[in-house]
């Protein structure tokens, strides 16, 4: 295993998050050397200038946390996320389009905003929100996140009934293609569930606890 | 007070709602004439078509829940859902910017919304989300609203940490403009509640609840 510091998107998605908190996480992910720091779109433009130099990425998300905007607004929010220097895109699946069985439509959504992320280089990961869904939509959903050619697969975005289990992280390894990645998130907070996460197939954690899970003795 | 079924939009905000419950909901809003429906984005076209001849408007979320969108993308999904024919736009106010104390930021964001959606003659209720806001600045917000030209001044999206209560809808109501209306949401499910809420000042009502609230005895 990897140092524990490198699989961890250090992460504030509280709504009413400040600017000063927002700078604060910026310099513990320059500390602790995360993976990224993962914000709110609003703080994108700002993260990007704390960040400048420090080779630390940031993510944002996209459509969150119920996956329901249209897809030209996923779109729209991607393409302004990617401009002002977003690398990551972690985007949430229309789970109306899939709990009406719209397949096509859950597809078509993904890979829109895989292109909008890929036109500037940044990665996606796709949040399925494994907690409202069945193990045969979760096995559809990794199918459609392969097929749509987005970097990662993701559990959860911590604003539903339920986060990552190991059941599911092992669910969604086995699942994906073999150049699909998985984020597990989502009530990750001591070191021993990351490290659970991580061997049952995690190459991501997303939490707000990671100076507590690198820093556990 | 007016009948209560027009204080009511009919409501239908979880992110794993079907084309068949949204269907649904429209044929309700009709039978009990609703003031709207009030739906996610993805479920806006349907929506509009379903409703055609009724006379019910569809009312739909931007920004929602967490408020944090950039500006540019609530424009573009507020533009969006009222070129499909959304004739009501619920949008959240950047809680990020308010608890940050970016007050021009908090108002252009809202004044930008109103203007995409009075360019297609569109109604805006802004959300102000009480249950995270001072009362200082529950205050301030009912400021920039009246400032910013928008119809309403709206309590809570209903995914946060608590719903409307009788005290904010009569601060609400003590403090916007006289041309602002107030609308009361989160929580209210029987009819005492919404009768309460109406005697406090509000002037709509968004609730799962509707037809419990109108057939009660």
């Amino acid at each position: 295993m990897k140092p524990l510091n490198t699989y961890i998107d250090h992460t504030l998605l509280k709504p009413d998050s400040t600017v000063e908190q927002m700078l604060a996480l910026c310099q513990e992910a320059d500390r602790y050397r995360f993976a990224s720091v993962c914000l709110l779109p609003w703080h994108v433009a700002r993260a990007i200038e704390a960040l400048q130099g420090t080779g630390i990425p940031v993510c944002t998300v996209v459509g969150f946390p119920l996956g329901a905007s249209t897809t030209a607004t996923k779109v729209a929010e991607t393409t302004e996320a990617v401009r002002q220097g977003a690398r990551e895109i972690d985007m949430v699946i229309s789970l109306t389009a899939l709990k009406s069985r719209h397949y096509d439509e859950v597809f078509t959504d993904i890979r829109a905003v895989v292109e909008a992320a890929h036109a500037e280089a940044a990665l996606v990961k796709v949040i399925i929100e494994t907690c409202l869904l069945t193990d045969d939509e979760k096995k559809r959903m990794c199918a459609a996140v392969t097929q749509a050619g987005a970097e990662y697969i993701k559990t959860s975005t911590g604003f539903s009934t339920g986060g990552a289990t190991i059941a599911d992280v092992a669910l969604l390894r086995a699942n994906v293609g073999p150049h699909v990645l998985v984020k597990a998130s989502g009530g990750i907070r001591d070191r021993e569930t990351a490290v659970a996460m991580i061997e049952a197939g995690a190459d991501r954690i997303g939490t707000s606890s990671g100076i507590a899970i690198v820093t556990a003795s």
